[in-house]
């Protein structure tokens, strides 16, 4: 879990104007995809320098900045010098341990969330981290690594489909975060679906490994906890479009995903009720196991001990002990024993104990 | 509890648009009925087809449509077209996941609730979605499923008994809520029962099977909590009465359905902390039987180990051995036995172990 | 505990206007008292019908009204025609599981109330709802049953001591409910002389019964936080006197009362914290006895059986078994024991087990 | 713990108007002393009856009167009708249970505080009321019984050291408030001396006094929150100084006392967290004895009962038991015993048992 | 933990105006180096007295005066007597045990911070304070003891990178915090390696010390959340900007570290959540191993003590004892022991006690 705090340290004593990834650090070129698209018109070119997308910006249309890829810091730094970035904005972008938060700097608006890569989550990290700047007819997006989550918005815009082209660049914004938060219910019902498995093997086979994966699976939902709960604050704030970026009917938009993220702490919440109920089941699973060994000793030792007694008695060696000379001692021993031990089993049978 | 999250991933990059029903798919036919009535005059029809619907739009008295059954996306979708639903609140009505809401578009008020259905809560679906459109003058009802809840108002609205035919839509849908908040009841008593069953069984006899009895109560307790508390901002919303569709007179209604939903939540409550109590009883009465049986286990043991070794002396078989040349020998050690247990005895009485 | 819950899903679909007694039934007749008073004059009457009563309405001086017993609905209703209380006044008049609460209405305010009869609390019902309505010039409080909670009130009234005859309406209802927070300070002292007595059986002797106690102690303390926990809103409201049936001169006793009941809250909120800390004791206590135990069945275990293995071995039969010859054999194992045994003890008390 | 609440029913039903004392009852007479002063001028005297205050009254400069001990209600009353006090002032002043407090009655303001007699904690009554009125040019302080605290004060306005004699009656009440905060640090610090004992006592020790100890300590806690954090609001409310009663530039002494108040909650709160921490502590070590015991039980058992079944099959009487006449069968065996012992030995070293 | 508490105790009764130093005593010299410097100008000096701060006061440019070491009162008094600095304020900075807060007096801002020094953190103190003055042109920085975490800061100044030098006071104040709230990163990056082994060995080897770094460690979050927790509330005044003291410019800056001491908050959050769950684990496993015992126990006593039973029941010494007189007699009972063993091993195997 503790390697999802990112080493932030090394920045400690830095110039705050000095920019550094923090992160992990990647070997391959950063990927920078540029859209430009109205209603009637589409363009959509990948470029090698950062220096390339200048020639985009001013430009009518809607233009799409994508970036995957946050290790290589000029980059970063040419695109905000290009679209007159703040310094700490892009600091921001580049400390991929950020919390999701949405900022208005006046000239553009940035967006800072999470996504959550569920197949990872058992390893290392976890949170990737998008962040969206919304300028006037820009959007910039940057992602840790190449992903192909926002393939589907990229293949309506190019089809002309939907909305998107019709629309101005909140909208698209409103499409990329929409996008992240049905990311959350997919990571959402995965969880479900394990929570549902650790529920059965609770009550049918209590093990150690049980509460691990009970840990493994707490991590987790704080994890979600702390990529979902500030997106509610992040959503309304935009839905309140205060800024001229948006637009009074693209609020409404906001407005649903802001349900959706409700939805999602809703179930968030729900496992995180039920996780603790859990594990107070499986600690009384593992009682009840101790309960049902100690029984099992107390009746084995309960019945032989005392008969192991009885037996012992008659192996004295003393010299006059009549009961060894008598014909039907042995038999007579014997019957006694039968009988103490029919007398136990009804005890324990009346006790509920077999 | 899992099988409670709507499989919301399949819609993941959808285009925003598309409406698609998220919820139980289910075979029968949509079922239509809408009501036409003001005072004088009272009209009940089933309808075929959400087309014939629109004849009804534009009556002046209060129109009242009843949909049953969700699955058959195209019947919301005309519906929609005919009373002029923005399509994000059609995503709302077909997304059954939804929690309680209510949004004020302007022009329509948009209520979705869920009712408890509990004779169906140990098995998959907990919650259904009920979701009302209150428009100038006509009340769009959606239900998952037919269900008999509403047949009392409809009986009412056709005998001209009560308020409903003298009052307008908003009173009507005031009527559909408050049936909803009233089955609330019924399912919390029928919890109350059955928490009372499993107070008296702890006592009595704390099995496995309680504890797993327990998880259950507690997984519909969340549920009940998850439907029941985003009612409050619901029905206060409601009752502010911002909306020119609501009565100031209506108000006070919505208000009396406040301190119904409050009334609700306390005894949610309630049984939330005595749930939390129960545990606690359950294992301490594990704990308390663990120790039953050890105590059993000791007073056995501490009893039968040392005579066992006293007789294993005598069974020795050394040359010289004075004691077992002695005609008292035996009777000696037999009573030297007896004293012992009784000691013991009387010991274990003191210590209050029997 | 569950049967605080009144049955209301009997009046699940009922009309909203159909008054309906909700609580326990009673035989007895409803008891009518009215009062009519003012600085110089003083009237008390017991009327037959409710009907009776209207006689009394229009005077000047302060009427007050108290029924005893709900269970005869025409006579709320009545009561309700004459001094034009609106419906769903009835209703939570009648509802008597209703949470505790003030409603200004204009003309008169109701206010909710809860008196909590702790002789009964062990049994079924623990709480009485009390409400009161305070009119221009006249006050109805309805009680479930006779109760002589009010006499001190009425005996001030008829002699004209105190302030009651020399102030208005608003003095009375602030009369009353004094009266019943005062009550909370008894029940908050039982519960506290309970408490004390369960701490000390705690230490003395941890039983499967003291943790049943701790289960009833922590049912009523739910009932008393669910009564007393919205007076403090029922309060300050009335302390706002923002209605013109309060004179600001009496606002200053409802601040009193706000005070008072603040206090009852932190002492509930003490005994809560004080409960979940003799849990943890409770379970300790049955913790350190299961050690105890064991110690002794160890101790004795650990001493003997090795000794039993000893005896065993001079036990066996074998023919060449040379220590068996010897003359000082006998004396020389016994010797060996008791060292043994020492030795053992030696152990013991080192380890603090004995 | 539950003698703090003070015995309140005993004023149920009396007249709102009737003073009464709620507190230990007292022989000693009360103590009534006056301090006169201003920059130039100081005049102290012990007064024999409360009327003699009233010759005090009037004077320009600042008056305090300082009242040890309430058991004598007609003080109370004398200097009430003196001063012009409320009679709810009088009732809140002898009503020791009542909750810190702050009431802005226009002529004059109330502070109740609780000071914590930290000495006096393990028996009876832990906090003891001071309630201070601030009026125009006077200071009344009552006390439950005669007190050293204020006698620095006191010591300074004799001798006109430090502000209090070159400011106003808001400046000596503000002093003090002050001396109960700093009362308040005395407490905390000798509760942490005791948290350190008791921590280093169950790391080395734990035993059930151990509990008990973290019982009191609980209670001491709660007692100190108690009194401690409605204080905040109250030094918060008189900081806003919003009275003509207090000077804008006293204010900012109280926002000193504020954060003192702070730091004394934040400390509390460390305690809470750290006490539950410990009682954590407490149940794993009390486990840990446990397997401890387990594991000598475990060990001696599994080790010897084997060994004792081995020498019981050579103690069988059987006529044709070869072994029996073997010269080396009695070696052959003791060998195969410590083979037996040597394995087991190891076996537990392995598991970590020994 | 305790003695984070600062013997406040002491200073009770003083007069509020005499200046004490609350905190660790210390012998070494204090340590005063005042900067001088705006864009073009730098000049840095230590001086001997306090007294020599005053000719660098009225200098137009930024006036940055750094003190290391609290114990000497007289400097911190002259320094307030040369800068204007009320007494409460400079009792603020003298009690070290202050909780971190930001007081707006008009003239000047005060700040009052915590460092963590973790290496110290095992043994006595934890927390060190800073306090900054920022007034019109000059910023007062006092710290406990010489540090060099403002180094890099002081070079910049010398060396005229970043934008130091290029602004004001207030600047400098931000650089200041933001290498502080740095500093909290290092310190929580140790702690989550910390958690890490600890984690690791829950799984691999439950030990009593085990708990002990567990408890360590939960101090030390307690510890951090105190000094982080009201940082938010500091920062979050400073950003709004309202004092003519800091420029709107720079409050964005403020709004940077905001972020920052929340995503630091958001990770003790997560430490604490995880260490709760690790207790879980703990006990867990402790629980495990002693049923691991047990199991052990049960099956070599289940196994062995019937056995014995058997072997002794043909020790006895009966004269009629047919079974002793057959030839196959011994091997028999040798074949039914095999077989009983043989049963058992089978009956613990499906158990899944083996």
């Amino acid at each position: 879990m503790t390697n999802s705090v990112e080493k932030r340290s090394s920045t400690a004593g830095l110039l705050p104007g000095t920019l550094v990834h923090i992160g992990r650090k990647r070997a391959e070129k950063v990927k920078i995809v540029v859209s430009n698209y109205d209603e009637g018109h589409f363009e959509e070119k990948e470029v090698r320098r950062a220096e390339d997308v200048a020639a985009f910006k001013d430009k009518i249309n809607v233009t799409w900045v994508n970036v995957d890829g946050l290790h290589d810091v000029r980059v970063v730094e040419e695109l905000g010098s290009i679209f007159g970035l703040h310094n700490l904005t892009l600091e921001d972008i580049l400390n991929t341990g950020h919390r999701p938060k949405r900022d208005d700097l006046g000239d553009y608006i940035l967006v800072i969330l999470k996504v959550l890569a569920y197949e990872e989550m058992g390893g290392g990290r976890a949170a990737e981290q998008i962040s969206l700047v919304l300028g006037r007819g820009f959007v910039i997006s940057f992602q840790e690594r190449p992903n192909k989550m926002f393939d589907p918005i990229r293949a309506q815009i190019r089809s002309g489909q939907g909305l998107v082209r019709k629309s101005g660049a909140d909208y698209l914004v409103y499409r990329l975060i929409d996008t992240v938060v049905d990311n959350y219910f997919t990571v959402v019902e995965k969880l479900g679906e394990r929570i549902e498995e650790l529920e059965d093997s609770l009550v049918t086979d209590p093990r150690a490994q049980t509460l691990q994966n009970m840990h493994n699976l707490k991590r987790e939902t704080i994890l979600l906890r702390q990529a979902v709960w500030p997106m509610r604050e992040v959503v309304s704030e935009l839905e309140r479009a205060e800024s001229p970026l948006i637009n009074r009917s693209t609020a409404m938009y906001f407005r649903d995903i802001y349900d959706h993220v409700f939805e999602v702490i809703d179930i968030v919440e729900t496992y995180r009720d039920m996780s603790s109920g859990m594990l107070d089941i499986y600690l009384s699973s593992v009682s009840n196991r101790l309960n049902a060994v100690m029984k099992v000793l107390t009746i084995v030792a309960t019945i032989f001990i005392p008969l192991t007694f009885i037996v012992g008695i008659y192996g004295m060696n003393f010299k006059y002990m009549p009961e060894l000379e008598w014909q039907w001692g042995y038999p007579a021993v014997l019957l006694a024993i039968l009988m103490i031990v029919a007398g136990m089993l009804l005890t324990f049978k009346k006790k509920g104990w077999m």
